[in-house]
């Protein structure tokens, strides 16, 4: 491996320009304005892919396309992996505040800022750098590799589904590394082993046929705003506990080794507090904040409306109350499931003086690769050998969809080992990658092919 | 009372005539533009009084005046009664909707259509036309009378409570009577002997100093949206009484022979149920609909505001939440003793994890005169006569603010005969005043001073 580590030691700052090419086009999923940097973008990357001597094509989609690379096909049989990217970025605006133009990077200090920086174009480019590093110096690479890099991650990799099963054959792998998320701290790596679903619903509630003056009839018919807040309000207790039978059946328990991982995360609740701006935290008996907001399934109140919002009074009954409700699942819950608990729930609780209608919205399954799984070892070991550090293992509260995608049409686990720093600012103004991050991101892609292959 | 009788059948076709010529004005006290309109009519009132032989003058006040015409002083005691009305009129908006000219009077069958015919123009006439007769036919009117006709009903009698207060000694009497209101049906004449009260309060939950992201935030932090339903839940049981300690305290029980009276009130709870288009009528155990909606103190929560309201769903914990409410008060309750009440009870079940914001709006006395009081009585005869009816009693379940002013300032109670008819659309395209009604409640003008001052 040494010939491997001096090269990309040797080359960061050839990388660190590398980085800034690929950040200078405008790469917009959601803009149409920028259909041609999407396609020249894409061209780049595969061109870039070829010029370290991997096999890549721009592969075209019903929306932008997909560039697919490989190592050069080679005898013999090796574990194959997926490395998952997007060359797509979030829209820059407002442009008004950031501190130096979005797409050409700007160094301060061991940051590089730029829009795309964290979000994903460092973090795939690292990956490339690795395997570029392998090629270049002639070392063997114990694994074959296939990197499929999108360009819709940003407006809901709405073609990659559909991608993944019509490639099944071409794209079949062991698994799939995605370095997408984040890691706590400039000296916490971390491998991200489980993620929340979601399940959206908008419940609305309809009284009488027209909003109704409440001097005139208040009083002998039931205002749809309070029946809402009343059958909303039976949903979760004072602390967070979702009464909906049924709802935690399939949630599986959190193990001893995963409270102990996770009891490893820096940060005090006071600290947390005051950087929320709330009175007091909230949540759960029994777990701690940390637990509660990634591995513990939630119920939010998204929106409320009903009736008069303006200014001053209006003195009505109004005719209806709507609010958006998601569900933060955690394995191994179902999102269909879930939305059926909900459904009979509310129906049982729904008062006979108004009409309830639920409308199902969207949903994404929970993610848990068991964090003591060969990949996931092997993964903990590349991270250590890159960082010099210990890693931590993390839940994510969110939602990362196409790792079910994976799983559902490749039948493979993602491991997902995230390098952007939490003052990355991705989505937001001055975005930002850190050139540590990415150099050990390098090494850690080295480490991982060995690490993963040996299992 | 024969000649006076005789003389309001005979001259109909002029009164008519006379109340098309007061709708002719656009007396819209909202609308700058009628300013003029507004002067206009009010001077065309003051010399109609003139007409018919009262003492009449159009006293200006910060906003629009107010005309105020007086029988001709005679020597000898007798009761004095004040008869309030209002010339301004709601604006006519949207013309579209109006099948005639809404300032140009038209009479299908017996209805007369005009913006102001029933609100209030042709109830305040037909107490003019019954004093004409006893003026023009040389009749003893056994009272005293003022009129007080204003122009601004319809934009809150802003400057009515002052005018009252720095004119007491002038406008005292014993007794107001207002014709502004409604009636059940054509054959149903009847006297409003209560109205409701009423106190809005603004509720705002702040949670988090930001929206939250409800994936990475989700389950660690309390949703305001929801603390705000689970807050205004414990307000109100699921049959609509209110779980406020003190609420009631002061709510005076309604005797036998109300319940009785209310009773007689045509219409079934079916048909109620199928002109608000509810599924199931609501309200406190123990009361009918009618007592529901008009004796008995009501929470509605008015509006709700929360989070998202746009397409789709966005994954966020809302910042704060907000929620309108009023409450309907019967007497004897106080506004301000309910406020109190309500900021004790909130502040009581907020939890800790938000921060709780209440701003108290408007309010209004509830209002009750005895509905076997001498007055009450007199008015029931007078109705009778009128209309060759047994009247029914009614309580409002609306406010009416300026019966209050009347009892605060001149010490006086108001006996409420209202003739407009449920289908008379006051505030609404295709406003009408039943032209029979119109008739008949010039005759029970004119029987009530007899009634009223032989008590």
């Amino acid at each position: 491996m040494q010939p491997v580590i001096d090269y990309l030691r040797k080359n960061q700052r050839r990388f660190i320009e590398e980085l800034t090419e690929y950040l200078r086009f405008p790469s917009v999923s959601a803009q149409p304005a920028h259909q041609k940097d999407m396609l020249a973008c894409a061209n780049w990357l595969a061109d870039h892919c070829r010029q370290i001597g991997l096999e890549a094509e721009v592969r075209s989609t019903k929306g932008h396309p997909i560039v697919v690379a490989k190592t050069p096909a080679r005898p013999g049989r090796r574990p194959r992996y997926l490395v998952y990217g997007h060359y797509d970025v979030q829209p820059p605006e407002p442009f008004e505040l950031w501190k130096s133009p979005p797409f050409e990077a700007k160094i301060v200090g061991r940051r590089l800022f730029a829009r795309g920086s964290a979000d994903n174009k460092g973090q795939n480019l690292a990956h490339l750098k690795a395997v570029e590093a392998f090629l270049k110096t002639g070392t063997d690479l114990p694994c074959d590799l296939t990197f499929v890099i999108e360009g819709e991650e940003e407006v809901g990799s709405k073609h990659l589904a559909d991608f993944l099963k019509s490639h099944r054959k071409e794209l079949a792998c062991d698994a799939v590394v995605i370095s997408d998320t984040g890691m706590p701290a400039k000296n916490l790596p971390a491998l991200t082993y489980a993620l929340r679903g979601i399940v959206a619903c908008e419940v609305t509630l309809r009284g009488p046929s027209r909003d109704l003056h409440s001097g005139i009839f208040g009083g002998a018919v039931d205002n749809p705003a309070m029946a809402l807040c009343q059958l909303l309000a039976k949903l979760r207790d004072a602390n967070g506990k979702i009464a909906i039978p049924g709802f935690y059946d399939d949630v599986l328990p959190l193990t001893a080794f995963e409270r102990k991982q996770l009891a490893r995360l820096p940060g005090s609740d006071r600290e947390f507090q005051k950087f929320l701006g709330v009175p007091k935290l909230f949540g759960e008996r029994g777990f701690t904040s940390t637990e509660q907001r990634s591995a513990r399934p939630t119920l939010e109140i998204n929106g409320l409306t009903s009736g008069y919002q303006g200014e001053g009074s209006k003195t009505i009954v109004p005719a209806w109350a709507r609010a958006k409700l998601t569900f933060r699942l955690v394995p191994n819950q179902s999102p269909a499931k879930i939305v059926a608990a909900i459904s009979r729930q509310l129906k049982k609780l729904c008062p006979p003086t108004v009409r309830l209608e639920i409308e199902a919205g969207h949903g994404a399954e929970p993610y848990l690769m068991s964090p003591t799984s060969t990949e996931a070892k092997a993964a903990l070991r590349a991270l250590k050998l890159a960082f010099g550090r210990e890693p931590v293992l993390l839940r994510e509260g969110g939602s990362i969809p196409i790792v079910n995608d994976f799983k559902k049409h490749l039948g493979a686990d993602t491991v997902l080992l995230g390098l952007a720093l939490p003052e990355a600012n991705a989505h937001s103004p001055n975005e930002s990658f850190d050139l540590d991050c990415f150099a050990r991101g390098q090494e850690m892609s080295a480490y991982l092919w060995n690490e993963m292959a040996r299992r």
